[in-house]
Formats: structure tokens, sequence, C-alpha cells
């Protein structure tokens, strides 16, 4: 008999934190899952899925008025907010009961409560007060929207979380931030009739993405109508006489919007854990330090997922649960791989990356090759619709590896998942060359630019 | 000073043969290109162009109907099918414009006149009745429907060439056959609200195909009101009293419909183009028969694309255009590589598929592994729409090597595009397996699929 009460103990019941707790069960281990809020975690119930569900609302608006150009009349369309909201929350409550079901089937023991480190191996139930003791404990905490708290007004504002439950479709909306984030839902609150304005410090959105998504991101999002100011900060939000709220931004404007949104970034979910009773450290950000088997450098405590802050993403998160299972339950120590992650934006267009920008590999490689399509996409000849998709691939010259892949346009996220195969197994620019076309296609164009549009040796373009 | 008027003569002013003269020409070869009808072959004029934009109108049904789930209310919607042809036909022309423009800019002289051969080096223009010689002659007249002369009433059917152009949108329309085109074609009509019956004479639609794929498109296409009628023929046709028409079929159904398609396979454009004249052999089915760089039996005479019948796709005749340079004029002997061609139907929902059925997988190797996944794409989840994606990889097991990809969904030909790229590079099942997915899209399924579903040993599954 085990001197503790549990083999594992997972706190947090997100996607790594599940995927962890349901594996480990069905190994034969006594798992205990300890979740405050739903599980499903952010991805499930206030991230991807329902922001999925919102991106595919919001782009109808597009497809009522594009669908003239093809012959159809249509007639008004009119958006029932709150409609859509029921429909989302039944999705993610069916989700979440899958979750919970797969985790019970499993044999791991649901614990519907905040859980937090009284030490080592020991931790207490919050709902009940309640002190268990586990072998292992794994911390799945994820991440949470930063609050700024720093704003003054800040709590008049919403972030994420709140804008999937809005009681109504507000006339206007003010998003701080230029991440992937901030762009999602500006195209979504714009898709269903909201005037969106983006206020983000930087010069140019997207930062760390390829230059081209970036600049080609922006123009079309300002073509559409959203307004993007840059190189402003918002300093203070207050209510205005007769309703609504006006942002100050530092170079003086005032901007005034039904609701305001923050999304400044993720913040690691680690206050109030009880890291400093346990002993384990975090960086200057909060986020829970690992080696490279996701372990602590408390022996018997792990994390993984968005709360250790390598990759905020469900993948990763999935990714590094697995490998967590092979370490820890199947003697084979296998550390996460986060090299060549592909990634999508579901902005409008859409976005889809793999691999290094034009500039990272500029800097890493003496020479590359960088080819480059920009063209209307064959919709938009008859909808009339005014846009155009970018693709890139850029080659180390010395290898003829591909080691970037990006995509404006339709479908971008789902052309990244597939661009990443022949990336991670090294391909070169002539395994791209030698595929045959498929036409009418718009990623046809990936395997048909066989010269490069361009070359950069030493940092110069050539 | 040549013995002959021009280095290279081209009948045929396709995808291959537009290629062929455009390069030749900006190589500075003296090139004259007869086309007896427009410029850009079937594929701008007839074929992949204006279907892929009847596939988008007809798409848009759905969307309407679709929209509901999230929250839209639509008036109603009708179809203008003149306003749509008259979109159309402005897309067609324009890029046949472009493809005149860069003809004429490379340098080509453009005939418009059908053009016969006389002998190994000699043409007669039929308009004029002239008569002009060149030291090479490559014939890419590409193909046309069979026109099933032996139907009684087949004078009274159409094919695909008459259906882009049908001065009115029929109420009813009954399609012969069961390869890509009729399926296209049924689902573009029935998406634009016409009552389609496709009637075909094999067991199950689409031969040829992974079964999954033909039983998963059948299904779909019968589930949404289509009406197809297998292992029946089509005996007779003739006008029905007071319009219409009526087909007799071989089991006794008298099926009558405003217009009846035949879409039983295209054949190769070779009657009356002075081939016997010339030597050029043909093979039993009409092909001119070529070797392995594209020439015929006659040294000076040349064939490709769909006139040669080796594998009737735009991108193929392009790239035997692109490799008839490179032997012809650029002194480096190139083969057209006709293996690992990934193809596109667009029915809807649509295929994609690259590489062997499992049924074709099964007798080449000794054991392959099948993983294999059907679910509900998530737009599905809120629009309500009953639709299954189906996705499928198709493993050799002594080499790991993924031989075959299928899949039956949104964006197949997209993703058929992109496997490509990993299937022709002879990537393994392991470098699927370590591509992180990217959440949420469809294609994450196509990397995430660790355990077979089934395996196949010896034609017997275990």
């Amino acid at each position: 008999m085990s001197e503790f009460d549990y083999d594992l103990f997972v706190i947090g019941g997100g996607s790594g934190g599940v995927r962890v707790a349901h594996l480990a069960a069905s190994l034969g281990k006594r798992v205990a899952i300890a979740e405050e809020y739903r599980f499903g975690g952010t991805c499930v119930i206030r991230g991807c899925v329902p922001k999925k569900l919102f991106v595919y609302a919001s782009q109808y608006r597009e497809h009522f008025d594009d669908a003239a150009g093809f012959g159809w009349d249509v007639g008004p369309a009119t958006m029932d907010w709150p409609r859509l909201i029921v429909a989302k929350d039944a999705e993610v409550a069916r989700l979440e009961r899958l979750y919970r079901g797969g985790l019970e089937s499993s044999g791991a023991e649901l614990l519907q409560t905040r859980a937090e480190l009284l030490g080592t191996h020991t931790i207490r139930l919050m709902s009940s007060g309640k002190t268990v003791t586990a072998e292992r404990i794994l911390i799945a905490t994820g991440a949470a929207p930063n609050a700024h708290v720093a704003l003054p007004g800040h709590e008049l504002c919403i972030t994420s979380n709140e804008a999937f439950d809005l009681p109504a479709l507000p006339g206007s909306i003010l998003i701080l931030g230029g991440g992937y984030i901030a762009l999602e839902f500006a195209n979504i609150f714009h898709g269903l009739g909201v005037e969106v304005t983006v206020v983000y410090r930087g010069k140019e959105i997207l930062s760390r993405f390829d230059h081209d998504l970036r600049a080609g991101l922006y123009q079309a999002m300002s073509d559409k109508g959203i307004k993007i100011l840059v190189t402003d900060v918002v300093e203070q939000v207050s209510k205005a006489e007769g309703g609504g709220l006006i942002a100050q931004t530092m170079t003086g404007q005032a901007l005034s919007a039904d609701v305001i949104m923050l999304a400044l970034g993720r913040e690691p979910n680690t206050h109030g854990l009880g890291l400093d009773a346990a002993g384990v450290q975090t960086d200057e950000r909060g986020a829970i330090m690992v080696d490279a088997y996701s372990q602590t450098n408390i022996p018997s405590i792990y994390a993984l997922g968005d709360v250790t802050d390598r990759a905020q993403l469900t993948p990763v998160a999935i990714h590094e649960a697995m490998c967590f299972i092979e370490t820890v339950y199947k003697d084979n120590p296998t550390s996460p791989d986060h090299e060549l992650i592909p990634t999508a934006v579901f902005s409008q267009p859409e976005i889809g990356t793999i691999g290094l920008s034009e500039e990272a590999a500029a800097e890493r490689y003496e020479e590359i090759e960088v080819y480059r399509a920009q063209f209307r996409p064959m919709k938009a000849t008859l909808s009339g619709r005014a846009e155009k998709t970018i693709m890139k691939l850029v080659v180390d010259a010395a290898t003829r590896k591909v080691v970037g892949a990006h995509i404006l346009g339709h479908d971008a996220g789902e052309m990244a998942q597939l661009l990443g195969i022949p990336l991670k197994a090294g391909a070169t620019k002539e395994d791209f060359d030698r595929t045959m076309a498929v036409h009418p296609t718009a990623a046809e164009e990936l395997v048909t630019m066989y010269k490069p549009t361009y070359r950069i040796r030493n940092g110069e373009r050539i």
C-alpha cells in the first residue's frame, strides 16, 4: 500500500491536465484531477473552440455579400447574438461532457475544486478544506488574459473571457493589443456588424510573424473598415456621459466605444497556487520553470501546458502530456519537441505559418531564397471582393531545405497543418517542385513557384 | 535560313499547347500555335475554371441554410442563372485574353484556325487553306466529351460543354455517368436548386477511387436528395409530350427530366486531324501514342496533354509541356513524371486524394496499415448539417511510407495538394506523427492518428 492517497494528482482540467489524467488512469494509476471552473480548459470553454465557432458565424456576412457576384439575390440578413451564444454554449457544454465522461471512464477521480499546494506531495482541496497527498503532482493550470491592472479604468474593460458571453452585441468595440487574439476578435466582431478599432503600441501588428503576413493582414483589415491605430497606447479608460466608455491614448486621442477589450497577452495561472509552500521555482513572468521532461525543481512536481509558457497552444500541451506519460509511466524518457510548430491565426483573412520568417531565416543562414506569390483568389474574381492571397516559401540556399512557409488567405490554417509534415521531414525545395499541381486550388501556388522572387545573402537582398 | 516556315507548330491552344508555344517562343524559336475555338482550352473555357466558379455559386445555398445555426436570420435567396453565366463568361474571357496576351508577347504567332496534318512536317490551315511547314509539330488538341452516338436520342442530350451555357436553369436534370464530371455537375445543379438524378452502370460511383471515398460521397449526395441509380443504363432518350425528355433504362424505368447530360468520359481529339497522312500511330481509343519524351512514332511530331490520354489533367499537360521544352530545346532530356499525382474532385463534399487506394495498396504490399478517421466537421456542430469528414492514410508496413492519403470533406482538394509534397518526398508515418497539430483544424486529424484502425496482410484484414 502506497504511503500516498494518489499516484498522481493533476491540478487543472484543461487540454494538458485532462490528457495526462486520462492516460495515467488508463494505465491503472490512482489519479485525481482538480478543476475549479469547467473541465476542458481554455481551449474548449473560452478559447479555440468557441473562437472558431464565432469565426464561422462572422464569415457569413461575406458569404451573403459575395453571393451576388455569383447570381444570387439574397434577402436582408440580421444577427441574433443571443441565439449564437446559446448555440455556442450548447456545443461547449457537449464537449465538456465528453471530457468529463472520458475522464470518468478512465477511472480518474474528478474533483470540482480549486487545489493548492501545501508541500512537495501535499495538496489542499479548497472547496472542502481537505488535504490529500500524491506521489507526483502535475500542475496544468494554464494561463489567463492579462488584466492590465496598471491601466486606470481596467475594471471597466473586458478580456476574451467575457467576449464569449457578452449579453448583447455592442455597436462598437475598442480592442487593445496587436497579437493573434486581438486580431481574431477584431475580425469576428467586424463580421458580426460591430464597428471595430484596434490600438497597438508596436509599429506593426503581429510581432515576430513574417513581415508579408503582418503587412498583408493589416492591409486587408484596414480595407474592410477595421480601424487599426499603431504606435499608440491607451492610458486611461473611463465611463462616458450617456453610456459607453472613453479611452484616452498616449497621443492624445479620445476613443469612444461601447465595449473595450484587453488582448494584451496571457499570463501563467500561478497566483495563489502554493508554489512557495512547495518550493517550486517560477520565472520573472510567473511561469513555472521545468526541465526538458516537464519536471520542476521539485522532483515530485511536474508542470506542462500554458502555465510553463513554452508555447501556449493546445496541441503543444497535449504533446507535453503524452511525453510526460512516456517519461514517467512508461520508462521511456521523452522530451517534448518544440521545433517547427505550425500555427494558425483565425483572422479574416486567415494566417497559416510554420518555421522561420524571412527575417529570422536571413539572420540564421548565409543565403536564403524567398519564393513569393500574391494573387487574387479565384472566388474573388466573381464576388468582386478586393482581397489578396499571399504565399511564401523561405529556403536555406545551402541545404535546399524549406525552412519557412507562410500563407495569408482562405484555409491558411489547414495548409499550415499539412505543410508541417514536409518541413518536419526536412523536405527540400526540389521536393516541392516535383509535386504535381492540383488545379484549380490555391495551394498549387506552393508547388509551382519555380524561381526565387529574390535572395538574401549575408542579410542583404540581392 | 531554315527550310521550314516554323521551328515549331503547335496544334491546340489549351494548357499544354499554350505553355509550349510560350516557352519555345521565349527561347527565340519561330513558333506558331493554331486554335480553332478559343485559347485557353478545356480548362479555361469549359472545364476546371468555369466548373469551380459554378461550384462556388452552388455552395451558397448551404451557407444560407447553415447560417441559421450561427444566429443569422436570412431573407429568401433566389438564383439568377443568366447573371451567373454572364459573370462566368466575363471571367473566362479575361483569362483567355491573358493567355492570348502572354502568347503574343512571347513572340508566338497565333493562328485562329483549325489545323490538320498533311505530312510529317506539313500542316494545312483550314480557315485559309494555306499550307505551312515546321521542323517540329506538337499536337495538343485535348479531348472532348464522349457524345455516345450509339445511344438513340443522344442528339437530344447535352454534355459538360453545353452545361456551362444553358439558356436557363432546368427544373430537373438527368446525368449519365458516375465519374468525377458527372458528380461535380450533379452537386452543382443540386446546389443551384435543380432536381438531380444520376444514372451509372457500375455498382458504385467513382471507380478506382478508395472505397471509403466512394461510399462516403454516395451517402452524402443521397442524404441531401440527389438520386443516384447504380447498375442501370439509359438505353434510349426521347422527347416527352408537353416538353422535356424521357430516358428509358435497362431495368425498365422511364425517367423524365428537362435536360439530360452525358458525362461518359472524354475522348482524345484526334478525329480529322490528318494523323493518317502523317503516319502518326494512335491506340484503340484514338489517343496518340508517345514515348517517355512525348514523341510519337514520327520523329518530327510530338503530342502531349489529354490527346495522349496519360492523365487528363491540366497540371499534367503543363508538366509534359515543360518536359518537352527541356528535352527538345534545352538539351536536357526530361521524362514527365506521372507517379503520385494528387487530384481533387470538386463534388460537395469535396474529394482530395493521392497515391494508392486501400485496395490497390493491399494488392501491392504484403502488409499495410490503414488509419481512418470519420468525424463531424466543427462547423456542422452549429449548422446542424448532417455531414461526415473522412480522412484516411494507407501505410506500407515494411517501409513505413505513407503510400496513399484520401480525404472527403471541406478543402479536400487543398489538402491533397499539400499532402502531395510529403508523399512525393517519401515521408513515413513517423514523419506525420512528429508533426505538431494545428488546432482547431480538420487536417490535424491527419497528424494525430497514432494507431492503425486496422491492418491488411496478404489481402486479409487482421
